[in-house]
């Protein structure tokens, strides 16, 4: 007995065939007018999509007949009753892993865009990766805590979803942006291992792979090192990919480390992609000895030039290389400079002719070959690394260098603990207030700020960010120096922070931890290019759920009952703001 | 080396002994001032709380000295160095299971709460419950899927917490109060075996045993009747009893099934406690051949008179039999008689008097025995039930009857699908409109909706409803029935539901499910009175959350972006309503 969708009919040599889809595959059902009976009838009206049951009799298929593209295509089910279930419209779109219609329309009618294979099985593959995660994490004495979704609103990083209170008029609660607070918490606790699998919010203008709601591992762990923590974290990572992704390579065990200035420097990212070299080189000194003003007066001025080798891309015309100049100005480069190196090792187009005496330096300082092209921005250094950095990316896609089946993970350490914010002028946490600097560094926390490095480190792979962690802070008279670095002054730090201040009073351990985008890992694990692939429910990028119209307005009573009234901006009607 | 807090610190015979404690238990430190050198004078610093690493070396205890209520107690631990990690200041109540502190203290401290070790037996006792429940459904096929905590408002059963959108102005999420139609939209989208550990928030006024956010264990399944729910969550109870409570007994197995009906009569309940007999008594027609005018009046006008026997209670003094009374009155009952039955089978006190010509009957009917007290009310029914049920649990505990080590499991089924609401004159769905009826029982839909049994099944406890499930409907003519039924309009249907009702058409398999309250199992299997004693960070009946102080007021500029104003209530200014 099976039951499950209609995904194809096909009448031939007098018999129906049907192929029946359920979540595990496909199978053929054969209807032959002498052996099904009724059901040979029934299966005749039988279209797309209809649930159906159906009993039957198991049957090799005659040799010329296996279908060696399925797994079930050595054999065919000869039915002898048939029972339809349900029938079914004819959906808007074919439920097949390959079509062609608009995401909008895959949105609103989700349930259906969710039978298609690829869905199911990014849906099985973040079901396996998360019920790996939490029996690995059990077996070493991990405890899964659930933390409150309904949280105090403490406004730091992202902006907070609010929930208005009823009980309490006036008064609202936060959605967590992580269960920062509530795991340091659990650690003074002494709960020692904890995890949890944690969704949070964050409100923010949505780009690419943001959505408003995500789920993260959240890990922590009291008397631990940062060392302790990248280990457990690297361990897991590595049996995680080995058992669901078993296809995927690991490049490098142990997995490679990075300071963030390294990062900076050689990829232009502290989430590089490791797949492949191509790395950033900086040029500054040869383009020094020669004439060429506008980067001699960028080099004056601080800033930084900087190259990458695209091997073998000399063949680029002229229109290639101009949309890489489009490219490199959209990400905020004022032109993008370029020479090629031609057979012999002359060098020509683009700024070619200011590099005839410095030639040597240049090919031995870029490392560059006959056949490639060499292009290079000259800006500051948050400019230069952020349009080479992606520069690189691109012309890996382009290049085939960053292969699905392999998985490079680097860990990216000594981050900056604060940095400058020039439009509020103050200090700014990288991560969050609560991130540890390393204990050498505490000194400079009074003398030189910038210069104090975090015990925090991120584990990105295939030029994703895909966990962050840190230890914290756990000595009330450090974190009261952090909160004043932070201008966040006595009153704001107890309005906000009352309860962790007081709470480190009272006996709480070193600890640390880590959290992982789980939306991202699987992203990556099932070789999708965006997180709205392996969430069963996501959002558009204005926040709506396009199946269930979400958000949506709602009862006047419901807001008088929440003593809110709402106040819409004038020149912007709520219905242009979709 | 050891890592932990100081539980207790004694001087003894020249050396410091040292309780420290972690999440495991508690182990003794010795500090010898011949073998601990230096941490010997640090050890005499040491206060409760105090955190700290040791070194040192585990040796036996003497035999005299050996402590056998302590896991630890055959051994110690001779320290040879001494690190204070953290001081702590003196707790506002000390670490121990027996405190004797109020709980606004305990939730205001949550994080010392939490070091006890009954609370962190009882969070463990979840994290191994959840962590069961996962792998029992995993190894059968089922996929844990998360499903959004922002989805659309569509008030039904419970008020709805509700999510300002920034991006959409005047428009709102709802925080879900169950993933109900989300599930039901994933068994269209063909996932088959679904389950969630599911966070669900209801904005009710609490009581006793209810908080804004709980936790569900969400399960659903398509191609199954009511059988196949039932019996997996049998043997899943059943081995999750065994596996993490294997010291109680489950009183009967298979789980013994009621309808609705008969758990109203037999227990007054649709939640009974089975762990004990002393079931409710029609006694009616006992009554009815008395002169008692009060009772046969109620009888005449449509009303019950039941009994319940206390055995052994004709002990109870006026003043008892009093306070019973009082309870039943503030249960809602307008009186409460009752009657002793003497050695010889004589009734004495109360409403002894009128039964004399009947007392034959009125024994033979209740089986009263010498010794009982018998307790009885006449009203209408839900009074009748709701009184005697509630007084049937008060007796179970003062007569010792509910045995906190066994698990009397019940199912109730035949649940009516609608009840009249009188305030509002239409029927309302005693689960929820996309509950089934019984396939026999569609007909009466149109002629007698009171009397359409629904195919749902709740699982109770010792007294509490753990689960509660049904086949759904999936089919979109009887769906529109069901909300014409509930007298909600075409329009209003399409703009709640119509995802729903649309999803209904293209191809919805017939499927059911259950929800589970975690909470409540969880405080079942560990013996606590409430569900807030087995939440990391329950808030109070006001939905406060004691230790961050959320609810809280926000940023004026926070609301500003949401386009929102709070108006709030002339009468009650908002710190009158903590």
């Amino acid at each position: 007995m099976l039951a499950g969708w209609v995904h194809r009919r096909r009448d031939h040599g007098g018999l129906i065939f049907v192929d029946l889809r359920d979540r595990e595959g496909i199978v053929q059902i054969v209807f032959d007018p002498k052996r099904s009976g009724d059901a040979f009838h029934s299966a005749e009206t039988l279209r797309h999509e209809d649930v159906v049951q159906i009993e039957g009799t198991v049957a090799l298929r005659p040799p010329e007949m296996v279908n060696p593209n399925l797994a079930t295509g050595e054999v065919e089910v000869y039915a002898t009753r048939l029972t339809v279930l349900n029938r079914a419209k004819t959906p808007p779109f074919v439920i097949r892993d390959e079509i062609n219609v608009g995401e909008e329309l895959r949105l609103r009618y989700r349930y259906l865009d969710l039978r298609r294979p690829r869905m199911q099985r990014n849906l099985h593959i973040r079901h396996r990766t998360i019920k790996f995660i939490r029996d690995w994490l059990d077996a070493r004495g991990f405890w899964e805590i659930e933390t409150p979704i309904l949280i105090k609103s403490t406004p730091e990083g992202a902006r907070d979803f609010l929930v208005p209170s009823r009980l309490q008029p006036g008064k609202f609660y936060a959605l967590p942006q992580s269960p920062q607070q509530l795991k340091q918490l659990l650690m003074v606790s002494g709960i020692d291992r904890y995890f949890q699998i944690a969704r949070c919010f964050r409100d923010e203008d949505l780009r690419g792979d943001r959505q408003p709601e995500f789920t993260q591992l959240d890990l922590e762990m009291a008397f631990v090192e940062a060392e302790d923590v990248m280990a457990l974290n690297e361990a897991l990572m590595t049996e995680l990919v080995q058992t669901v992704t078993p296809h995927k390579r690991i490049k490098q065990t142990p997995f490679p480390r990075l300071t963030y200035a390294e990062a900076m420097e050689r990829y232009g990212s502290d989430k590089p992609d490791l797949r492949f070299g191509m790395e950033l080189i900086d040029v500054a000194a040869v383009w020094a000895e020669t004439d060429f003003r506008a980067f001699k007066g960028v080099i004056e001025s601080g800033g930084r030039v900087k190259a990458i080798v695209a091997p073998g891309l000399a063949t680029y015309s002229r229109k290639q290389i101009s949309e890489l100049e489009d490219l490199a100005k959209g990400w905020g480069a004022k032109g993008l400079a370029w020479v090629k190196v031609e057979e012999g090792g002359t060098l020509s187009g683009g700024v070619a002719r200011f590099l005839e005496n410095v030639r040597d330096a240049f090919l031995q300082t870029t490392g560059a070959q006959p056949g490639d092209l060499v292009l290079m921005v000259a800006d500051t250094a948050d400019v230069v690394h952020e349009v080479l950095g992606r520069l690189r990316l691109e012309l890996g896609d382009r290049l085939g260098l960053r292969d699905k089946d392999e998985l490079a993970f680097v860990w990216i350490v000594d981050f900056p603990l604060v940095e400058w914010n020039e439009d509020e002028g103050r200090w700014d946490a990288v991560h969050h207030p609560f991130t540890s600097p390393k204990p050498e560094d505490i000194p400079l926390l009074d003398t030189d700020p910038g210069k104090v490095r975090a015990q925090a480190y991120d584990l990105a792979g295939n030029g994703w960010e895909l966990a962050g962690g840190s230890i914290r802070i756990h000595r009330r008279d450090v974190q009261a120096k952090m909160f004043q670095l932070l201008n966040i002054d006595e009153a704001t730090a107890q309005e906000r922070f009352g309860h962790m201040l007081e709470a480190f009073e009272y006996g709480a351990p070193p600890h640390g931890g880590i959290a992982w985008g789980i939306d991202r890992v699987v992203m990556v694990l099932a070789d999708e290019p965006n997180i709205r692939e392996v969430i069963a429910f996501p959002k558009t990028a204005s926040g709506a759920d396009l199946m269930t119209g979400a958000p949506s307005e709602v009862d006047p009573k419901q807001l008088e009952e929440l003593h809110l009234k709402i106040v819409l901006p004038e020149r912007e009607p709520a219905s242009s703001a979709e």
